[in-house]
């Protein structure tokens, strides 16, 4: 009998997605779950979507071009602009979604055995894609108590080896939830430009800002033209996570042709959603995104001030995207987070989360934090915060606050 | 300043989409192209795919299962089943088109450095997966004189060495439309059991069989539940090409979790395809399937005929898809083909074809050879046909019937 390969067995389950099924069964047993673990908002797609889809007068859907179509590529770059970030159409490609730009990326840039720097926690997904593309992740830990800061440049300098080809890291940071500062990526981009590394950062979330200074894009450092890549989608920016739209961004026209190449492979990304997102980026008010991130603030709000009142929880700064990880005082989060879908309930109630075990490379890290995606409305969010301050009480792994003290 | 990986330049342009430049730029200078290079059919999408789209009534488009949506799994299982093909609905995973389900197949079946025995001419695009998943795809040839029937067991075990792990064929074939027999194909069946092989067929022709006798499918082969893995789609079936919706199907339970877990890593496949797809096979006729295989059994027989007209032309006997891979009196198909949409036009009109050389690895192998997708309505057909046998006539490069014959 043939075996699967050696690949697959180490692919990584999604820690996002692994408790589901545990989920699941909970509803079957009546429990309502309220769905933090994953960055699914509840916010309403753009009415412009729906027109442009509904409206779409196609006798034959057709397969589109391999690097997307033309008006969507054209209205991105626009988009771009209007931020202040210096893209041309030619210079975006359309991928299926965030995911798919962050394998083309990796396939551009590197080889098996090369090595990126990655800042942890991490998108646990870049795990699995590190292991299709055969290339290794080298973490260089960021710490709950100092707000995820990028390390200093020692730091980073210092995991950098004859194979290191690129660094990765998300902004805003998707666990996390914090911003990195203008200052501390120019000092990055200067380790990539010195360094002849490609420096990829995934800007999903570059649409909820919280804070009032800068939000620096990879694409707006000057003189970094031929090692910026940036990630980018219309999941979160348009509440479209099932459109599967991403996109593939970079001045340096070798991984253009290359992401390309890798696109005809796969032929092209969904034609109706792409003809979707394109009315959506030239039809969507201001005020719809003035809007998203009002609601996101206040649920953000909302979520730092239960944490910061359960005894033993440590809640960070966040200043975008919509996680947070917080450190619980429990015995192993990854536990606590199934017993929370299998054995645990509120008045009726539970609330899923994903352990943060996934989202680092380094052992042992994150054992006793989760990620809390605060995508649900502000009565659901407090309802969801009830459930986890029950189990806390409740949890039989749960520490009590004097070994919390001892091992903080 | 960095460079791209190895890989990414190793990495085929597409063989089907390469000469697309050209053709845009003799549109431009007025010329009407026909396209034939590409497998875009011109049949109608159903309606039921754009009612159940339209009257999607989703306020917010999310994220559906991995796996893909329950209902998709369901009613493409019942279609398998209604054409004697046991399948359960847990046997299916959805995939963003056949490509995904290609690409998957490889990254659950093989580790960078194994090998694949593969039937040429192939799938162009196989090739950019095996490039992306680092594996080898060893050619075994099949010749257009012998209608592109499958090899002899003894040619084909002559491939095997201690790296092959899975063999590979599409059936009906793109690009050379043959259909292997059932006898064939359990032979090779034989050889795959005995020698703990994957058998990965690409059935995404499988509607489109115009032979009396017995299509059999990889997983109607007892007692090969282990080794047999198909590939398919619902970009032809229901010429949805551009709604990016496919399958990994197999009965092996290893492959399914592998599949699930590099599903999980890019989260989902498109919503709203999906829903349309489901609508499409619960909802469209056996008349909508019955009307689509008359339409293309008189596209080539037309095709046919006018190519065995062409002297120096040689056209197998075609059985199933709709696609031939036929031989021209040039002295290289690649330069005659950029010839046709850069030099040359007819009445103000060109067609564009796909040269071979990018669907065989033997060196040399297709050289004179081009894959036309008979994808147009006969009109537009007949006068593509008209297209190239005035350019045969007129291309600078045309072998004199008399070096035809000694050639062959």
């Amino acid at each position: 009998m043939p075996s699967v390969s050696a690949r697959a067995q180490k692919m990584p389950s999604s820690p996002i997605r692994r408790l589901v099924e545990f989920a699941l069964k909970a509803e079957s047993r009546g429990v309502h779950v309220h769905y933090l673990n994953i960055g699914q908002p509840d916010i309403f797609s753009p009415p412009a979507f729906w027109e442009a889809v509904k409206h779409a007068e196609i006798p034959t859907l057709e397969y589109s071009h391999s690097a997307g179509i033309h008006s969507l590529r054209v209205a991105m770059a626009a988009d771009y602009q209007k931020k202040g970030i210096p893209v041309e159409e030619s210079e975006v490609m359309v991928t299926t979604g965030g995911s798919e730009a962050t394998l083309f990326a990796f396939l551009a840039c590197l080889d098996p055995g090369d090595e990126v720097v990655c800042v942890e926690p991490f998108y646990a997904n870049y795990a699995g894609f590190a292991e299709i593309a055969q290339v290794r992740l080298i973490p260089v830990t960021t710490y709950l108590d100092q707000d995820f800061a990028l390390p200093t440049v020692a730091e980073l300098e210092s995991k950098i080896t004859g194979k290191t080809k690129a660094i990765l890291l998300c902004n805003p940071s998707n666990p996390t939830g914090s911003v990195f500062s203008p200052d501390a990526l120019l000092a990055l981009a200067e380790i990539a430009r010195s360094r002849d590394l490609f420096l990829i950062v995934d800007e999903v979330y570059r649409d909820f800002y919280y804070g009032d200074g800068e939000l620096l894009s990879v694409l707006q450092i000057p003189g970094l033209e031929r090692n910026a890549v940036m990630l980018d989608s219309a999941s979160k920016k348009f509440s479209l996570c099932g459109a599967r739209i991403g996109f593939l961004v970079t001045k340096n026209r070798e991984i253009l042709t290359a992401g390309l190449k890798f696109g005809q492979a796969r032929l092209a990304s969904p034609t109706l959603d792409q003809i979707g997102v394109t009315a959506c980026l030239k039809k969507t008010p201001p005020s719809y995104f003035e809007a998203v991130r009002r609601e996101y603030m206040a649920r953000r709000d909302l979520l730092r001030s239960r944490l910061l009142k359960m005894p033993g929880v440590r809640c960070p700064r966040i200043e975008g995207a919509f996680y947070a990880v917080v450190r619980l005082p429990v015995d192993d989060a990854d536990r606590f987070a199934e017993w929370m879908v299998s054995e645990f309930s509120f008045k009726g109630e539970t609330v899923l989360v994903a352990p943060c075990s996934g989202f680092y490379i380094t052992p042992r890290r994150g054992a006793d934090e989760v990620r809390i995606a605060y995508v649900l409305d502000q009565d659901r969010l407090g309802r969801a915060m009830d459930c986890l301050e029950a189990a806390l009480l409740a949890y039989p792994g749960a520490l009590v606050p004097d070994a919390v003290a001892a091992g903080r």
